[in-house]
């Protein structure tokens, strides 16, 4: 499995629209709404690095409201829980 | 539950450690090393907002070799999955 | 209670209206127009979680005039004052 | 009565002994640790100028553990409530 | 006396044109046209904080083809020369 | 006459001893302790563009506890004050 | 060989177009989309700095959907390959 | 193949020895010495993810001198050049 | 002589034409383009401050296509060169 | 001819004897003091990029004093002098 972790500005008045845009995206497992400098962080878990590549590149590009993104891969995961069980995927 | 999620930066040579470190603390659901401009990301997931005042400021303050934190409160989640359920505390 | 601090900047010529559009929100305690790099300082007193989603993200992102916003969630309070008593929700 | 925000920033592993030494300064009202880029967010109520240059430039600036200060005045409150009555300074 | 330093950014090819304006503003003692990241330095010495509140809020947002301002209070002046008298208010 | 205002920072609890050495500097004319990023200004006014290298380059970097400085210099004066003879060099 | 790295941002939306626009211009040898900051990493190979400059500030200039770049002249490659061989110019 | 671009910063008059070390590890396909704000780009090509996460956490992290480094996936690689084929891994 | 160096940013495809326009006002020596986070460098060699005033705010002011300029007055000059003499002004 | 524009960083005090230092440089034709957020501005006019190659990297990194360098590399000289005879290599 691969991991990313997004963190998104959107433009005024538009963070429940591009939440609901980016979770209902195939890879996207989970979006929050944050306090602080960005408006949205969200949580990618996709198969392959072109699934992200594809996600990040091409869908993301496509949902309105977007003014900026910075995505970081995930070189590890440190957990206690079965994050690969969890959030199978396919399930 | 009450969702927070950390940008931490690291002293050198000292990622896998910290990252160990704060996946071992009561309420810390999952680290990530990550690309770009950090080098952790934290995923906090705790029953009240005392508890993260208490993991946040006192817990992580305690850990060695860290070198900034930004700390972003999920006002909201957006997900397919039951985030509340996966995660369930004292699981 | 649930306090949070918002750094905000408004478009030119707007400090008046959106200080006072936003200190006529529900759970907005005290609006300061400050000198330096921001505009205005919000303080937000609101009685859980859910409560500053709604400001935060529904409520303060439909006043006109509003350029960026950092909000920060407050994790504990010291003061000689006894702040809860003194901004009691519902008084 | 002159009211100032001040954004801080202390030196790791020491977030309350700092809050606690500020909040104990005459003329400091409210200290609040936060989630974001700052640590902490004081605000000062004075009666005059002076005092808010004495506060500020002398008495913050022997507190140990401050990494960084950004002080902004505050020109104008906008509140229902009555913050003069509220913070009565010599109260 | 109250004094400020203002630092500002103007729109291109309006720098004179703002300056002027500025200048002739009630409360603006001076206007320098600097080098460096900023346009202009504004010296501002007025009676009170309510006048400066005024002239910051109300009166400078009203100049066209000002890109941003950093108002900076002054704590204290440090000065062989007699600024309160040279600068006597109503003078 | 040649007037330059330097932006200056300065190490902790150090604020008001740098302010009167540099006060004490021939060719400052004022300095300010100030809210917001920085802590002190310095306006400068000397004879020559020979007479502020000395003070910048020479004079200040022996001043202890400067940890930064900004210096810009003044292309034009805006001002309803006769600043020339005011601050009239040599008086 | 004069080899050459450009960071670049380009409009929501285009990144895939302007990475194709770029890698067809002589002289640009790769061209990579990635994470992070930057929308764009491209690497240039050409055989004189007047070529780096015509391609820099003439050719990239034309392509539609840039928002941003950073150049930065390779001084000296550190490499087990032989770059000038595998990337031979003309070939 | 996996590709990443890492920016890195080191302490000063290191660059040569950091570069020859970096170059020396496996995985890192070429180093440059660069003009501009960074001091040297790396050029990492591995077979897997995982082999990313060892270079960048692990190995990097042990060599001496670096002050800091911003790490970016390549999503997709546009090129004339085969690159798969001419840093065939294991060749 | 009094001389200046600035450093220019200018809008997507004009970097030729600002610089041949800058170049061609009088005061200007010589306009570079460069790698790097700006587009141009600006030599500027004038007689009095006066000339460096009108050359900055007003001659540079009416150049189309200028998105932002950083201009450092040079305190001194250190070079084996005559500098006065090569670039005598009026010559 | 090779032409580069350096914005160098010094430590406290040094401001002279670093710019002596590198004016004593092979290659760099001039060094300003200057007001801003730099401290030094460096003009190198050499031969070949490897001449500047080993100029920034190998001698400018052995000149004590530096905290910082930002090397930007020339494309191209726009000036009505004979800046190439002006400074003849080897004259």
């Amino acid at each position: 499995m691969v991991t990313a972790i997004a963190l998104i500005n959107v433009e005024r008045g538009k963070v429940n629209a591009v939440a609901e845009a980016l979770a209902s995206l195939e890879g996207v497992s989970e979006v929050y709404s944050v306090s602080g400098s960005y408006d949205l962080v969200a949580i990618v878990r996709v198969a392959t690095n072109d699934d992200l590549a594809r996600l990040v590149t091409d869908d993301v590009g496509e949902v309105e409201g977007i003014a900026g993104t910075h995505t970081m891969l995930a070189f590890r995961a440190f957990s206690r829980h079965d994050l690969e069980r969890m959030f199978a995927l396919g399930a």
